[in-house]
């Protein structure tokens, strides 16, 4: 695993805590103004809105969209149906970019750090580049890169998203693991020749929710990100 | 210019002293081998085919191709030329990344995490991404993004390349600063709305040769990239 020389990272889930930083972030604000809600339930919703609005554009019902614009229009559907009153427009937009104010979990920023050092790491989101700009701002992600949905105007799994990255490295797949706390990006990074290593987050969805399986034939598995350095560097 | 949300650089000559560490990098390999040549005749011969390989591209006489591709074109015509015996092919290829080894000028490291603070700072090079990523690496150039030619398969000063960066970050062009040591680059960025300052760099290409032309309209004039970010934050 020494001709490893780059790390392309999952980030929703896998680097930030989402759901936690989502639920502290529309609270704090609900409360400055009086409002409450079921916060985590918005979140949830939110997410949940994620992957089928993603599909749409993937199956070409939707016409190239960026993440920050459906994220957008999955909002304007869920604060009726959590009777959050309809904020003014530059508000709302504020509510919409949370998404770039997302908190790493707490090994990330250590992790990717040490994982620097020696390799190139990336993003490989399906948020575009500059939500995966901003966020690496507020939270200090030390990225060489970040491989946004953008550049090939296509969402993972699609083969485009992490052939692309590849190709922009002037990488072979064999040379680029693939880190994710999902085995679906896992599964279609392996398909096409890149390594990959399984990032366990049990609590992503919160610690009422079953976590993502763990038992697919990753080359890693580990808990962390520093878990990985370490495995990496040994 | 308190609006000004993102700093798109050029690279080469801006951020890096490509001509001293072309000079110095060549010297050294060739002192290791017992080789004399005119290193610096090289280094300028080298640049001196950078203008007139991109153009090729920009007139579609050639198609796409990544700069470190045209560089080795470029390098593979030239060691003849200046009598530098052929390398191995590992050898050839470590001498045609030197392009990743360039050392910033004095203030550039500094002057790039002051602008950092409270803005995107990017760059916006012919280079090609992994390029700009190792580049960035060895010298510690602390990018947020690096906006490579092969993202929009268009070189400077095609208005793609300043129109892609724009909207990538999600910015208008009057968000949007282009800093560079050559008025040809800013002119074209101004003349796409994005706003210009001009850094003076007159040991581009070396003390015998003239500098660029700083006389333009351009809305900062200053000597560095420290100068810049004093002008910026005050």
């Amino acid at each position: 695993m020494n001709d490893i020389r780059a790390i392309l990272f999952d980030v929703f889930g896998t680097v930030v805590d989402w759901r936690g930083s989502l639920i502290a972030d529309l609270s704090a604000w609900g409360a400055a103004r009086g409002l409450t809600a079921d916060w985590a339930g918005l979140a949830d919703a939110w997410r949940g809105a994620y992957a089928p609005s993603m599909d749409q554009v993937r199956r070409g019902v939707l016409p190239w969209t960026i993440l920050d614009d459906l994220q957008r229009a999955s909002l304007r559907q869920l604060l009726p149906r959590f009777e959050v009153p309809e904020p003014d427009a530059a508000t709302f937009e504020h509510l919409n970019r949370v998404w770039r104010r997302l908190h790493p979990w707490p090994d990330s920023v250590a992790g990717l750090q040490q994982l620097k050092r020696r390799r190139i790491i990336a993003a490989l989101s399906n948020g575009n580049v500059a939500l995966l700009i901003d966020m690496a701002k507020f939270g200090g992600l030390p990225w060489d890169f970040v491989f946004g949905s953008d550049l090939t105007r296509h969402y993972k799994p699609d083969p485009e998203t992490y052939l692309g990255a590849c190709g922009w490295l002037g990488l072979d797949p064999a040379q680029v693991l693939m880190a994710a706390a999902h085995p679906s990006d896992l599964a279609a990074a392996k398909r096409l020749g890149l390594r990959t290593a399984f990032i366990a987050r049990p609590l992503e969805y919160g610690a009422a929710h079953k976590a993502e399986d763990g038992s697919g034939d990753w080359d890693f598995k580990v808990d962390s990100i520093t878990g990985l350095a370490e495995r990496l560097d040994s």
